[in-house]
């Protein structure tokens, strides 16, 4: 039903200090330490065909995430739920992308003591994001291996989801302006280890090779994991040079933002013969056919 | 004059979007990346006894960070600091904290192109904020070095002011647990680095070393250089491992949250003999001459 004096809740929805409001009403307090220190987490689930995509495992990391960084929501995953299907539903999406984030407020003025604080939980529905358009998904993406090096694991969990984007986005905006489409970061060491909102996988020799440390554990990357368990195709998990990626025979990321998606050049040079490899295309068709699997799939009650 | 009816601004003034409104109705959205990525670079500077000090030395950081991350306020030096000003005098405010940022805003639905943003100004005025109360201040500060490593330079450029402070908050819990005051960081080496929004120095046979590297270089640091200077004090710039800070006569702590601040323990060890030292003491006073020096103090037009 269309009340045509009504919140406009079409473009997305996010609920906030207890009430539903339209996406572009959505704020977070300028001084809440979320902002002012990125002091929060979040996760993001995704919705296809009416349906959330292995909700289970995204409020599970969500929970682990909150505890890592000693943020409580305030709700339990079962409330969680019901505010994620409520933004999706109020905004009327049968595919979606869906974030559930928490911050740490703020402590009484004054005081710097983030024990003090009182955490606050956020939820927002909005249509589906991929991180690739469809010719890029067509062609494979063409991606770029920046020397900013990725945040540490000493400095920053990356395996507790967080905002900490600036070296991706120092990264992106390098890989953009040289004609690339996104980026790969590096550790210290020279392998690669994740982009912005994405794992990354290279095949070799019929085999998955993705970095076990220093990134964050995708969902996307463990769906990954088990399809290929499914099929029989062997899985290393360890450190990635980028040498050996771009001598790669194919090369992938995963991502809730479109699910595995062909990369085809790594800095200006194609990797393999050019075009989507049989594995990743492999892969691809298993991810979505997945989406339909009652044991990765819950519906949403519109 | 105090209109019963108008906004209650006695708690801090925001500027957000061409408005000025009570610090308590500030707010970022939600979609912009400023938060959703800590996208975002900012500066404070501080008022005392009705004067901003050493403005102009915080708007020259502030045009290099927006620089530095490609971000672009918008606005030329002269209006912010009207509004700057203006965010002061409606808070009624003789001595603040004022916050001049710039967030990435958000681009188009559907790009993930930071270049197509339209980034977004604020600021926000509200009572000045120590990072030690008036006991820690006479005492000197319990300081635990953390093993949680600063954000390297590699990753984010420390030296343009940025809300990356997971790996400062996580320092600051444990020190906080631990009983401390508040919390150092060190890099990959051991040496310290900095804190919680202040850079470190420590005092040996009566020179200053403070790390030259891998920090923000703060204002009130400069100003300590400056003041060595004056005073004919030597200065070191250099690397500073952690046990040479525990061994050192006198440690101090630099800030525009209070200025000089004496560290008395570090990890529960009493640093010299326990209580600030004469060098530090010298400092302090001479910190806060200086807000009467017409060379940094700036009045502001009530
Ligand atoms: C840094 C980073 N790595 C990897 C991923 C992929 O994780 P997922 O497959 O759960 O979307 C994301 C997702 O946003 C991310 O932000
Ligand atoms: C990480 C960090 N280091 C050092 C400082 C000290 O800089 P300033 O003296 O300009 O306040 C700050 C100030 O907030 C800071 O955030």
């Amino acid at each position: 039903m269309v009340r045509m004096d009504g919140p406009d809740f079409s473009k997305g929805v996010a609920w906030q200090r207890g009430e539903y409001v339209p996406i572009a009403q959505a704020s977070v307090p300028l001084t809440d330490w979320g902002f002012l220190r990125s002091d929060a987490t979040y996760d993001v689930v995704t919705v296809w065909d009416g349906a959330f995509f292995r909700l289970d495992a995204h409020l599970e990391r969500f929970e682990r995430s909150c505890r890592r960084f000693r943020l409580d929501p305030g709700k339990t995953m079962a409330e969680v739920t019901d505010i994620l299907a409520q933004c999706v539903k109020l905004a009327g999406l049968r595919s979606a992308y869906v974030e559930m984030l928490c911050t740490r407020g703020q402590p009484p003025w004054g005081s710097r003591d983030p024990r003090q604080a009182v955490n606050q939980f956020y939820a927002f529905a909005v249509p589906y994001v991929w991180i690739a358009n469809e010719a890029q998904r067509e062609r494979g993406l063409h991606v770029i291996v920046s020397d900013v090096q990725r945040i540490p694991a000493a400095s920053v969990d990356p395996t507790a989801k967080n905002y900490h984007w600036n070296d991706l986005t120092m990264g992106l905006l390098g890989a953009l302006d040289a004609g690339g489409d996104t980026v790969l970061l590096t550790d210290a060491a020279g392998n690669v280890v994740e982009g912005p909102g994405f794992n990354v996988f290279a095949v070799r020799g019929g085999a998955l090779v993705t970095p076990k440390e220093g990134v964050l554990e995708g969902v996307t990357r463990r769906t990954v994991l088990e399809m290929a368990q499914a099929l029989g195709i062997p899985v290393e998990l360890r450190a990635l040079p980028a040498d050996e990626l771009r001598a790669a025979d194919e090369a992938f990321l995963s991502t809730s933002g479109g699910g595995v998606l062909p990369v085809t050049r790594v800095d200006g040079q194609p990797v393999g013969n050019g075009a989507p490899g049989a594995v990743t295309r492999r892969l691809v068709e298993t991810y979505w056919a997945w989406h339909r699997d009652p044991r990765y799939s819950r519906p949403i009650d519109y």
